[in-house]
């Protein structure tokens, strides 16, 4: 099953000395490991030792990672296991290893969100997403590489797949961290497409959940109204369980409702209908990557899901656009909300990147009352596309415009994830497609609040092109 | 005119021998001052300099402040001086001199919150008011004591009228700053009475706009959707305009309008009919209270307006018992809230006051569905009384229970400012009346993002209290 091959290009690695061969699977997932705890025949421990394991080998080259913490994250995997052994685990996420991205708050790690101005910057409390992993028992295990504030300059970190060619970002580290089954979780934060994307370049499972499902107390804010915590993981049960337990253990954002849903997967829901969506993405899709993603569809669809495309379905077109036309007044959103804390750095003559400082630029002609225009822009948006759950169970695309590219500047076009950033509807993706020997994702987008249908439906597509 | 004596109580003064004698008006209004600055009459410079010369007077004792930047606000005022010499006045406020609560983060100064957690504790950044204030050439001198995280234990600060009183909390310094004409202007901010209360006490004009009409980045929060950026001020017209200014040129919170209304204070409006509200609070007032106040209303009906009270109208009565009942679910959404930071604060095992950790305990009680509920209650009850403005233009009250109590420990029962802080429509006090020689305020409660007509009527109130 062509469509299937998520996972891995040895060919290239075997190329280079300082990247070792790795085997056909490198996702590490965590539920399937935990269910075995509880009889001794794996451990929290044993399971951490594993992703120390891949660490020590990988990370050297890959640099997924900011810093590590492997004493307390042993500690605290002993913890776990006796946990287990008494048949008392803290949460469906006791012993997880997870890895957070550089721009979220850790208490036990520096916090310098690849730039200068947080040099060394301890804070004193736990990111509230961090502080409820860590009640749960799930195990921090270091800081992952973020572009600069998740919106500027890249950092070091490499794909996992292909040493040349970038992870994607801005959740750079926690994309090559999870697709190189260094750990089997790691957050991440999209404001345009900063967790699908480099879990689709990476190879990983991936969740952004609806605007306001997760609390971002102690997140270095890129634009509040677009800035979802998201989660990358090494299968689909992993992400929802986290994003799941986050929201409800951490509470939603302030005045919002959390996320819906079990706290397991939900269980497997068959779509009747998928409206794909082409974006401006599709114009910037080869055709390898065009193949790979018609291949998934014809899965799909041969088992009886009625797929409805926007070149044949008016109204899809139509929602196709208004997602299309959902970027201006959410960039007019960005710039002007991006105005704390990116205009204080510069008030205070801070160095910040070229296209932060455009960001602020952008930011400074935008009146309050064109903001007032531009949130109501997007509340009709939201509107149009929420009313077309009347037709359709959930709408699918590439989640990227194919594979990861070649070269560390450009993490890649946003074009297939921003719409649903904006909207702040939630959205998945399942490591199912490949071009060029490299993973790219399939996108499972779903309408406002409606992230437990969007699992159950995931996880339905998820079997399917696993079977 | 009885009620009009906002101002001092020399006797009390005349005491002690560490509290200067000051004489009859100790506000210190800016706005009327900013209009001799341009022919040179008076300057930035000079102003700064009064309100220096007081601070050096009172400050040891009053201890409003926590640090001051005496040296960098001189330049400041300098340089402001030279642009209102050459016509060419950066904002409403340039040269205007602010004292910030220190839960708001500066740049130039330490931001410690009371709280041992933040000792030391020097921001990257300002805050996005402070940073739109600056950048309107208003000179930050310096920061002022708040309670602890501004919900917790007092600080040393005394009222400025009476060295044996509060000065109310958890904005006291910022209370005893404008109170004592130390500075025109204090931010403060309000979750529950922390704005009102103590401009109350200290005989300071205040505002606290609707929710989300100001921008709290860079403020350390308790409870996002109850925690408003509120000003204290030395007249109406430096109160409007400088909450004008910030909601403008920081922008409003993410997603939010900005504050209605003009740049300038709205032109006077006489209501037709304001609307009593006794709260709990009434019960809580002594028989001079009530005197106090029945005196106030009495000049207002005298002028035509038409008073509607509870006792009379049933109505009117109904919506007094809602505003009084939202205090239940405002309290679960505020403990709820505070489980970030608060929460991660305690698992670091940092030292809380006995006062927040009974709320962090009591948000632990709360599930994310109570929390929608409480949500859901309170929009029920924003709607109540939202349409209330068809009978009448604002209501008003007590801004406290009297005037400020003797000690230090209790900055005040919050009975009568709690409720529109949990509605989150817009409040303002006017230091109108007085009890046993001290101030309190009258306060004038308008509707959801309706700040522009709460100003106007509120304008005509204090001009016909000034008569």
């Amino acid at each position: 099953m062509g469509a299937l091959l998520i996972r891995l290009n040895c060919k290239k690695f075997d190329r280079g000395n300082t990247v070792p061969n790795i085997s056909a699977n490198t996702l590490r997932p965590f539920a399937a490991a935990r269910r075995t705890f509880q009889s001794g025949e794996d451990s929290p421990r044993a399971f951490l030792e594993r992703c120390i394991e891949v660490i020590e080998a990988r990370d050297r080259d890959i640099k997924a990672f900011t810093v590590l913490g492997l004493d307390a994250a042993r500690a605290a995997a002993d913890a776990a296991t006796e946990r287990y052994k008494n048949g008392e685990p803290l949460s469906l996420l006791d012993g997880c290893p997870v890895a957070v991205k550089d721009i979220i708050d850790t208490a036990d790690f520096l916090t310098e969100m690849n730039s200068a101005i947080h040099k060394g910057r301890q804070p004193a409390a736990d990111a509230a997403c961090v502080a409820a992993l860590k009640r749960g028992g799930a195990i921090i295990l270091g800081k992952t590489v973020t572009t600069e504030f998740a919106c500027g300059i890249s950092g070091p970190t490499i794909n996992p797949h292909d040493p040349e060619r970038t992870p994607g970002g801005s959740s750079s580290g926690s994309g090559a961290s999870v697709g190189a089954g260094m750990t089997p979780v790691a957050l991440g934060t999209q404001t345009a497409g900063s967790v699908l994307r480099p879990a689709s370049f990476c190879g990983a499972y991936a969740i952004k959940p609806s605007i306001g499902a997760t609390n971002l107390g102690g997140v270095s804010p890129v634009c509040p109204t677009r800035d979802h915590l998201g989660v990358l993981a090494g299968s689909l049960e992993d992400t929802w369980v986290t994003a799941h337990y986050m929201s409800h253990a951490a509470g939603p954002a302030a005045g919002q409702p959390a996320l819906s849903g079990t706290p397991e997967l939900p269980k497997a829901q068959k779509p009747l209908r998928l409206g794909i969506l082409h974006f401006e993405g599709w114009k910037e899709c080869d055709d390898a990557t065009r193949a790979a993603f018609e291949e998934t569809i014809k899965i799909l669809s041969d088992q009886g899901v009625e797929i409805i495309r926007p070149d044949s379905n008016q109204s899809l077109a139509a929602i196709d656009q208004v997602a299309i036309e959902a970027e201006r007044p959410g960039r007019d959103i960005m710039c002007y909300e991006m105005l704390w804390p990116f205009l204080a750095y510069r008030d205070q003559g801070y160095e910040l990147s070229a296209t932060i400082l455009g960001y602020v630029e952008n930011g400074e002609t935008i009146s309050p009352a064109q903001y007032r225009d531009a949130l109501e822009a997007r509340d009709l948006m939201r509107m149009q596309v929420g009313a077309y759950s009347a037709d359709v169970d959930a709408f699918i695309s590439p989640a990227s415009s194919g594979s990861a590219l070649l070269g560390f500047d450009f993490t890649g076009t946003r074009t297939f994830q921003a719409p649903w950033s904006i909207l702040g509807f939630p959205s998945l993706t399942l490591p199912h497609m490949n071009v060029d020997e490299m993973p790219f994702g399939l996108q499972v987008m779903g309408f406002g609040n409606g992230d437990g249908d969007l699992a159950a439906i995931s996880h339905w597509i998820d079997d399917t092109l696993l079977a």
